[in-house]
Order: structure tokens, then sequence, then C-alpha cells
């Protein structure tokens, strides 16, 4: 058996049936972040994300960004759980003939968002390898009654995402502004039942959040903001690292967050019962297939 | 400029000019780990460490143990430091063809040595790569009042170790048992000045207390206990990945200790005066050259 008869997905749930974990952990693998006890006021998310060499960049694009990149990555996980960043630690492979002006681009992209964000980078390691590898992980907290995971989203609720989907691959994947501050405002102001970052392409995100709510989900294709940079409405639904938000709440709370900051909130669909599954209609109410539902390691 | 022209901690240094810090952190980069603010009682300890194929392990190793030896190396600067661990997040990138059955043993190495130290799995990462790579990241908890650090090394002290040096190649860098055990009785009981895990050998983890308390160190030779696998004394003193624990502590707390418990004691030296830099003597007071001091990554 090779992993891609398996998928990433089917290996890490292999995994987590392994996993027992004690009551410091409020919620362990499986969300954006871990969930972990802290204090009175605040839980500890705790959360990882790595990008490598050919995969996730091309050593032809600007370091600086790759740098930053890697950072925001992290950021967006925090802020898919309601959070605020706090601490980092990096982890650098590096091929042996490297540029140290190479890297100094890197890490300045590195710093320059641990700054912007007011995270400190207070560690890390370094090794060889035939690919640069960088692998950061991040510490956040958020208030316990602002706390938002992907499992709570109920059936009419109003599914909403913070900005325009598709085409990252052109360039926004590496430019994208993680939406901490967006999230923060959502958490702290409206109930948000459930929250997700756009990594794996809208649809695979979705049915992340979907599977652990234990719902369905209703998009209107109509209602989705394509990016401009994207080919179309397919590119929109599926290609990955788009890094809005994906987020649901109530009716009534969404029609207050749209009179106070429309730009914050894009409608797109409502949850529905679990019997009705996961669906994209259009115009016309009439189901439109979505067949490849979103970027995949390995196939 | 290239990476080996200034080496893995010439670069590390450079970066680290670049970092600021909140009063969050107590202790940023520079020692086995940060430490963070956490309670009245404890501080947070943040750690990663990584391991990459083909540099620290060979694809026909068992991968049982290179699951193990990831996990214990994270579990090995979190004892470093006087602490006990509590949660860990991993990061894999594996190569496309990986059969699963490969990496279900990485897990079970990695599941066993969570499940015996106690450490809560929470979560992870997945990405493709050309060479198998895993970066553990670790968080743990000491005792304010237990902290033990590089820097707080006494011209006076005794220099021990808590077991036999080199040779760690031909096995022990896989199948090490990290000194959490050991070290939480050394800080609970005992007045612990530094401590170190000797990961790139004797001599340059011993430079790191040195350079790091502002003091000098005099090793003896024939105090080295020197692994029945070591090809000889330059091997004990210089090659990586023993990952024993190398500590100092004041004359009489070191009498203390070689009486309640000799096995977890073995003192190898002493701190001096700064001015006396490092050295090591043989028998009669003559000091041995030390060239290659330890394991670098990129030379």
């Amino acid at each position: 058996m090779k992993l891609s008869d398996i998928g990433e997905f089917g290996f890490i749930n292999r995994v987590r049936r392994g996993i027992k974990v004690d009551a410091g952990v409020v919620r362990g693998s499986g969300d954006d972040c871990a969930v972990l006890a802290f204090d009175a006021r605040y839980y500890q998310l705790y959360t990882c994300d790595m990008i490598v060499e050919d995969v996730d960049f091309l050593r032809t694009e600007d370091p600086y960004l790759v740098g930053r990149k890697a950072v925001a990555i992290n950021l967006s996980d925090i802020a898919a759980c309601g959070g605020f960043p706090r601490h980092c630690v990096v982890s650098l492979a590096v091929p042996q003939k490297t540029p140290v002006r190479y890297l100094d681009r890197v890490c300045d992209g590195v710093l320059s968002m641990t700054r912007q964000f007011k995270v400190n980078l207070v560690g890390g390691d370094m090794s060889s390898a035939r690919q640069l590898m960088i692998d950061i992980s991040m510490l956040g907290l958020v208030e316990k009654k602002c706390l938002a995971l992907r499992s709570q989203a109920k059936p009419g609720d109003i599914i909403c995402v913070t900005g325009s989907l598709g085409g990252s691959y052109k360039g926004k994947h590496l430019r994208f502004t993680p939406r901490v501050s967006e999230s923060r405002f959502l958490v702290r102001h409206f109930g948000i039942t459930s929250m997700i970052d756009i990594s794996d392409g809208l649809m695979q995100d979705l049915e992340h959040v979907v599977g652990a709510s234990g719902v369905g989900a209703t998009v209107l294709a109509e209602a989705v903001p394509v990016n401009p940079e994207a080919k179309d409405l397919s590119d929109a639904l599926c290609s990955g690292e788009d890094f809005e938000l994906l987020y649901t709440l109530p009716r009534r709370e969404a029609h207050r967050l749209l009179l106070k900051n429309p730009g914050m909130c894009i409608p797109i669909g409502s949850i529905t019962d679990k019997k009705e599954g996961l669906r994209v209609l259009d115009a016309f109410g009439r189901e439109i297939p979505v067949t490849k539902k979103g970027y995949t390691h390995f196939s």
C-alpha cells in the first residue's frame, strides 16, 4: 500500500486512532490548532505548518516572500481558531550550497512577519537537506469564549468567507495577509459557530467543517467571490492556498455583521441537515457536480 | 558567501541579532529550550528538533527507531532545561513512493515514546519531499526554581555527565533514553548551576556552556567515561548524538550527589575563570589539543 492509495488525510486518521491525551488537552489534532488548558481566561493554541521547495514554493521565487509565507500560514491557523499569536520556533533544512544571501532574505521575510504580527521568535533548529524546507510551529492564545472550532456549525447557519477565492498560485499564496485582525473582530463581536482557513480549497475545507460538525452545506455558485486571477468557478471552489477564512454564524448574526462590516462578510451559502450533503447550486437551483475537491500532497 | 563559510552557529547568530521579544519571553533562542511565562509556579519550555533522512538516519535503519529518535531528541531538550514534557506536534515530509507500512512503523515509534514519557501528541502537518524529514516541536513545564540554563556555571563548579560518551553512531543515537527522570532528580534535589544535552559532542556543547556562562572549563581526559563502542578518547570528546546530560554544580553539591546517586554523577572536570579557556588535560596535567570540536551540518 502506498500513500497515494489512502491519501494524506487517510494516513493522518490512521495515526490519530493510536493517540491518547490527558486532561490538559481541550482539543487535540483535527482542527486548525490544538487547544490546550492555559489559565482561567485563556486557552493556548498550538499549531505547526511547513513549506517545502518545489512543492509549496520555487527556488526562483523571492526568498523574502517564501520566509513570509512560512510564518503567514501558521498565523492563518491561529486566526482560524479565533486567537492571537504569541510565540514561534523555526526549523530550517537547507541544501549545502545555498548562498547565505538567499537564506538572509528568507530570514528577513520570517522576521518581517513576526514583527508585523507581534510574534516572539524564540528558537529553532537547522539541518542540511536536498530541498529547502521551513517548518514553523506557533503558540497563540484565545479567550475561552472566543474559541472557534470546525465542529459547531448548525443547520440554518450562514456560510461566509472573508475574501475572493481562486488563482492563488499566481502569487497570492506568497503575499496573502493572514486574517488575524478579521478573525479577532469576528469572534469578539459575533456568534461565530465554526471557522477554518481555506488552505486546501473551499470545497475541501468546507467538507472538513461539515464532517466535524455533522451537518450538510449548500453553496450558491453565484455568490462565491471569484478572484480576478482565478481561471473559473471551479478554480475558486477547489484550488488551494487562498488563506481566507471560511466561517459560519446564525442568520441574525450574519445580518448584524453585514450592517457593521460588509467587507468582512461574503455569504456564499448555508448549513443544512447532514442528509443533504455538500452541494453547489447554480442560479437556477441545479446542482453543479464538483469532482476534484481540493489539493492533496499524495496522488 | 556560502553556509560552510560561517557555519550553522554563525548563521544562527546573524539571525538572532534581528530578533526582539516581549516580556512573555523569559529566555529566547540560545538555550536548549525557549523559556516562556506561564503561571506563578511554572515556566513553559518550548523547543523543536528535526531529523532528516541521510543526515540523521538512513532508510535502511528501523523506521520504528527513527520515529522514536524524533521524539527523544526533543525530550532531551526539555530534560536539559530541568523540565518535564507536556505536548508535541509533528511535521512529516515524505517522499511520494514511501510504503504506508514504513510510515506506520515511524508513527509506532513516535507514539511509543509519547506514551512512555506521557507527552500529548496534539497535531501535525504532512507534505511531500524527496527525503523523509520529521520535525517535532515540544512543550514542557518546569518549576521556576528548577529551571536549568547554560548560563549559570560558576568557577569552582564540578562538571558532570550522566553516562558514557562516544560511538553513538553505532546505534545508541537511535536507541538512547532521554534523561528526563535523571534531570528531574537533579534539579529537584541539587543546586544545578547549568545543564545542556550532549547532541553536538562533549567539547562543542561544553563550549556552549562556557560561552553562555562567561567562564572557562578544564576537562580531565582520564575522567571522561568512554563508551565501549567509541573508537578512542577523541571520539568520546567530539562525536555527536550522545544525548547524555552535561551539567555543573558546586563542589559540595557534587559530593552530596555522589553519596546519594553515584550512577548519575560522573565528574569529568571543573569550571574555571574565563581566561583559562576550554582545556583538556591528560593524567600528567599536560594539555591535549582538541581540533575538530564536534558535529556541524555545513562544512
